[in-house]
């Protein structure tokens, strides 16, 4: 039984965590901390790491960028795996991150969803079977009027993957209305379609003779970053230390 | 019971047309003509419009260019509407269809398709309804690699025709990569996916406060342009001297 | 301008609707009535209808069943038009409905999204030219994985509406793999996905010779309810006495 | 330089294969065979198996069971390997075939596509990751409606594959319509929807907790089973005695 310490369990992704932890049978919340007020738990709630007095086998964080440094501090010290989930870290930050990682486990990604770390590494597969026969690859992401950036980093992220498997041999291209010519082979398309609050849809499409396969990833809401982050701290509990990320995760499946 | 002179009754769509009529009730091909030799049909069959004796009440031209001239004085020197489907006319061929329709039925449209045309028209009625509630209206096409343009003829029709329900207010935009802003209420984006041999696919999508609707045309063959001309010529065998298109067949039903 | 009273306002949906009405010119919320506490607010709140003394033009309720019986004493005796939204109404609660109709306009729809509503008038449309060109209708549906009942109200509501355009031609088909035989034309089967925390996504398929017509809505959030409580909303506000429903909204537009 | 006998060469997959073919660098077909008289090809085209004088390295056979016998014989004499993908095989000829894999490699799958294959080969990894953290799996799939059997084979083929990922903790179900309950974790959904011509479609849905996984398979046309048939040959073409399938390509690759 893998015992987990939830940094920033009143928070909304505290919530979706301990709720997710609760069906599990493998996992339980051991200790929670938050400055912040919340309701009624069902194991210790902490004002501060300090005043913590419970035995862990990992810490998940998703507080805010503001407490990382203490956080980390804490799990070098006290060698106890940890499963970052803060977003928005500073250079020094991410510095002060490897330089924990030394001591501890210690695991980042840019996107936590399980879904989407597994269709990352699935494609790879896809790109070398059906790449090489010669079926065209494009993607079509979808996200909220209020995204400032264009394709997204997560259909980027997609792209790249694709391309490592296939030697760096795809040029990316975000608009053929210009041009007037066939498709190459050696392009993907990426395409971002915007609108209303649609909160991520990834579709990666590989195009053949009369036959089309598509990888589709949605998203509902941000609690997808939570079975991701259950499942890594799972995962990292008894880790050496070490700097690792999802695709570590989806590796050891 | 609508009797259909089938011009071209031996090439692809000629064939994909006679096939269709034969599971309709309400009308037959009482004659076909093509220069070319065919297969046994179950109707006569002319090598020219001269030597056809068969009384017909409509005629379906799917052939080539250079014959459309002397279908379009056939029918109207005979006073027979005419579904004039053929596509690649010049400007001078398109004056003289304009002239012929002065004398009896004409009827072309840019796509054959029942499909695209009946969406054509609805998603006029969903601009009015979802677009004045803020929804927020992108187009996604999917077309085979060896297409030059980008984005389709088609999927242009439906942004002017969502355009037209909205006086006007949409532009286009074909790529968000280059800027870095929230998406504008007053755009419509329209992204061109190209790869292998896909026929063609349409998806114009509104996308509200926590809901999308999608509309989706997905062709398979050319064969469906081939049910827009049958049901275009049941609706023009009745119908007095005139320049009609697809729209009015749908708004008929 | 559009006064509205929000009944629940310090609920999920009575801030889901507030926050609407906000990006909105022509509506504003003029006063909130929640008997429990909540945020501050940028309109008054009461906690009961007595104690408010504000004129408004239209209210909302979108609380508990047991306030659903004073909120229609209210609305009948001030002839104010009063959207309901509340569910789980009982008979004797629905004939108290209909009996305030008699005095103040009084709209209630089984399914309040405006994405929803405007599908289930259009797929008439669809059924109507496209049904009788020979399409064959089928519809998709998929929920969360703790939802009783297969197929959903509202994919039956879809089916019923295709039927009721096609003066009931059809028959309804949940399971094709205890039968050997081709797809009769008039039935449309209706189909049921379900699994992890799907919201709710409708598809109805309109398949014919080659080309597949589908219109698909997705939910993200009970917050679509929402727009169309707004929506339904400011097209009561000037209405005579009678019971409506958002098929009457859809209609206007 | 890989050299392919064609069997049946003048026939509808064999234009497509030898079309296929065409457009790649590492395979050629060297002589094509077909009682049938067809058009032009650049190369030589025999009226049977005893004619042809032509050194070939693998054959490809797209012909008719009534020819089957002769070819399993031709390629266990002359120790060629055979790409057999002819369907409706007797009892009889499979174990001709069975005993004809003594001689020589020989080829045969349920389902010849390369896409097929390969997302069936990767939705077991997606079993193993997504199906073990918790997401439901369903299947959907579409095809035309003259189609007699519901759900279709390569649906089962879908869900058996995950099962065997799964060690076969699964159930199939049909029809939830019958039921009032949430849904079991150990079931596989597996939807038909029937209508027009649709040649075939497979949809595998992996639903968790706010994020849905799609894998999406599309058939345009028969056509998708020479791509698979051309990758199989060049596979097939160096190995040694033995009965292979369309997972032992992909396996390779």
């Amino acid at each position: 039984m893998v015992k987990v310490m939830m940094y920033g369990c009143n928070g909304y992704m505290g919530h979706v965590i301990c709720n997710l932890i609760k069906d599990m049978e493998n996992v339980t919340v051991a200790a929670g901390i938050d400055p912040c007020p919340g309701d009624q738990k069902d194991f210790p709630v902490f004002t501060s790491l300090d005043a913590c007095d419970v035995d862990v086998d990992v810490i998940i964080d998703f507080s805010a960028a503001v407490a990382v440094d203490g956080v980390l501090d804490y799990a070098a010290a006290k060698k106890i795996p940890l499963v970052e989930c803060t977003t928005g870290l500073s250079e020094e930050q991410l510095a002060h991150l490897e330089e924990a990682s030394k001591q501890t486990a210690v695991l980042r990604s840019a996107n936590m969803s399980l879904g989407v770390n597994t269709l990352l590494e699935m494609v790879k597969t896809a790109a070398k079977i059906l790449g090489e026969a010669g079926f065209d690859i494009d993607i079509v992401e979808k996200h909220h009027r209020r995204k400032l950036d264009a394709p997204s980093g997560t259909a980027l992220a997609f792209a790249d993957s694709i391309n490592e498997a296939a030697d760096g041999k795809y040029n990316y291209v975000f608009d053929r209305s210009e041009r007037r010519m066939p498709r190459p082979a050696d392009e993907i398309g990426i395409s971002a379609v915007r609108g209303g609050t649609i909160v991520g849809e990834h579709e990666i499409i590989f195009a053949g003779t009369d036959e089309v396969i598509e990888f589709k990833h949605t998203a509902y809401s941000r609690a997808v970053f939570g079975k991701g982050a259950v499942e890594a701290a799972v995962y990292l509990a008894d880790k050496p230390a070490g700097l690792y990320d999802m695709q570590d995760v989806i590796a050891a499946k």
